[in-house]
């Protein structure tokens, strides 16, 4: 049962207070180890916000004994996670397919037969908008119950202006009935639509043209993604779409890089994208330019891992060359219906090789940071949001070693304990 | 909130009732495909008990008015998890290590500096029955939390007559207070313990001429397990093990073949053993005589991928051949910290290419045979106890496709709904 708590409150008795505080950027090299942790530490909340984190011998005196507490048992807390990458809202889901892939079937076979992102693509336009609002509060409480309190969501099953537009609508209504953030993208440029099939261009723009001069006027995107790859769009495709989004003053965002190299990180680099997202075949050529042009790359490893592949995308590599990595769910019906951020740290250690320190990092403050929101979310500083997690473990590494544990860790948004 | 409910109840509205009704033995090849499904179902539970299972047309008359309903909202039924290989009670963890073999620390590099099962030995002997009590009791609410609702556990961390004892008191005492139903067996020749390290044959003797029979004589164990490895038994320790223990009337489950092939599957066959489990490393050939002994094999995927390795056991090959196949956590603090039933079911899919049904299958009604309680748990049939799940989702596949989903079903034993 929730606590009921008022404006003003105190978690005491945390025996592990993992901070994340540092420069006001996201964290590169060495810097991904140090997590600020407090230990023996008290946190102390006033109209949603952190006001003051610190040692329980530091904070007694500000707690006093009028001020609501709520005892953390020793127990973990950390930032919420922020999860940079999902494609939350789709309607029915690809069970089926997964199902045939196991038995065989190629993702691309799958694809060719009318399965694949196509199938989603059907379905979602036949839904209604709180249909598919219906089901994208499930997905998204499964989220929350996983410690996630901010998450980016892309459009891009729509691929037409109706559907593309319910999307962002479900994203919005979503964002407004809280309690989980939501950043919303539009992923217009996801696939080429079937009907467009031999007429990408017009698809294209159809898309530059009218769809985001519109998304950006409404409001209901704050980011452009596009899914540069030999089964998606092109680099100049992609050039085309990110130069409309950029005009209309929507950040960048691109899945690139996924299955061949140069397919979409040099474009990142050239025109500044926020995120560069998958990178799973980067050359080491073209992370240095993502390292000179400031732009994070967003590791999906649980799309590798329910793919059954083994090329996870070079995360030592990154970190040690000092990029500020990001690591996300992709949460996806068809290639990483993985909806828990704990499970992608527990992958990013165990098939990136990326520490415990480095990955929750990479699922926090990093993370906010590639959202724009790093002033905001994703490191528990007096004045930043008190969206925090009470976890069911005494060291932070048990997060990433009890691999989908069924834990119940307490989730707190803006002060408030909104655990399902 | 959990449902209060009276002696005699209905579950209605069942979307999809797997009841895994079928002969009474374990299921082989394609039978372990066959889920029995009923569609548009329902249950009806008597003083913990099935008493009818069927669909909701065939049993509305024998539900009528009087009988309080549980409404499953067309979700998915499917009889609890029986998870048949766990080391459940231990002391501390191994998240330190876990994080060293990150670093690039190999498992045996750790155990030969003090590390490994030593680790967890030394910080067993140093709990009291009441702490052990306490963290099996949090790892026990995880599996119960992911649907499981019968476990096996082992001794194996106190490699000593006090601690064995005190570890099987503890699962003795879990059984007792319920709700999970606990299957014990004694794993005194976990590893040889290191104050025996050159009197190996010392320790072997007070295993199986004062131990087995002092557990044997209290009941604390149904079963007897040995590590048959070149870093832990031999084959003929384990006969010598294994003899004792058949002599006290204990079955035999033997971990074996996990790193190299001639480990104990033959002597698996040779003495009858109710399963082998592991075998990562396992030869055709052995596997003809596990066939032909009619032992089942119980597969531990979670352990392969915790360790980051990739060689998972060759379950296809198994079903092919016929062999009444068990998925099993392996829940322990060294290579496999992995509570969750639903994620091995996932992992046995993408990592060993079993079909969602035959992962099911192997998860409940072949697990229970292969603890001997075929007859009571693992099938939702008239007479056998009524450990069903009502899990959040419309269609059984997604229980292994959902990967890692911080989902919250519906969880009942013997009758009662025990959700924590």
């Amino acid at each position: 049962m929730n606590q009921i708590l008022p404006a003003k409150f105190a978690v005491v008795n945390i025996g592990e207070l993992v901070t994340l505080a540092g420069p006001a950027r996201p964290r590169v090299g060495p810097e991904m180890r140090d997590l600020g942790t407090i230990r023996d530490a008290a946190l102390i909340v006033e109209n949603g916000r952190i006001v003051a984190a610190g040692s329980m011998a530091d904070l007694r005196k500000s707690i006093g004994r009028k001020v609501t507490t709520v005892d953390a048992g020793e127990r973990v807390v950390t930032p919420g996670f922020v999860d940079a990458h999902t494609h939350l809202v789709f309607a029915g889901n690809r069970a089926a397919e997964f199902e045939q892939r196991i038995g065989g079937a190629t993702y691309q076979e799958i694809a060719v037969a009318g399965g694949g992102i196509q199938s989603t693509v059907a379905l979602t336009r036949k839904a209604t908008e709180d249909e598919l609002l219906t089901q994208a509060r499930l997905h998204r409480d499964w989220m929350l119950r996983g410690g996630t309190t901010t998450l980016e969501a892309k459009s891009g099953y729509g691929l037409n202006r109706e559907t593309e537009l319910r999307m962002l609508r479900v994203l919005d209504r979503l964002a407004t009935e809280g309690p989980v953030r939501i950043v919303p993208t539009l992923l217009a440029a996801h696939t080429v639509p079937k009907e467009f099939a031999t007429r990408r261009q017009e698809y294209l723009h159809s898309v530059t043209a009218e769809l985001i001069p519109e998304v950006a006027r409404l409001g209901l995107a704050r980011h452009c993604d596009v899914f540069c790859d030999e089964h998606a769009f092109t680099v100049a495709e992609s050039r085309a779409v990110f130069e409309a989004a950029a005009q209309h003053g929507l950040g960048l965002r691109i899945h690139a890089e996924q299955f061949r190299p140069g397919t979409g990180a040099a474009l990142a680099a050239e025109l500044g994208a926020a995120t560069a997202d998958h990178l799973e075949a980067v050359t080491e050529a073209a992370l240095r330019q993502l390292l000179a042009a400031g732009v994070q790359p967003v590791l999906l490893p649980a799309s590798v891992f329910c793919l059954g592949r083994d090329q996870y995308p070079p995360a030592r590599t990154m970190i040690e060359m000092g990029l500020p990595v990001v690591i996300a769910t992709d949460f996806n019906p068809g290639s990483s219906p993985a909806p828990s951020m704990p499970f992608v740290m527990a992958l990013s250690c165990i098939a990136m090789k990326m520490l415990p320190a480095e990955a929750l990092t990479a699922a926090t403050i990093n993370a906010a940071w590639s959202l724009g929101l790093g002033d905001e979310v994703g490191s528990l500083e007096t004045g930043k949001a008190a969206d925090f997690v009470v976890h069911e473990c005494a060291d932070y590494r048990e997060l990433a070693y009890f691999v989908a544990a069924p834990a119940r860790p307490r989730v707190f948004i803006a002060g408030i304990e909104v655990t399902l």
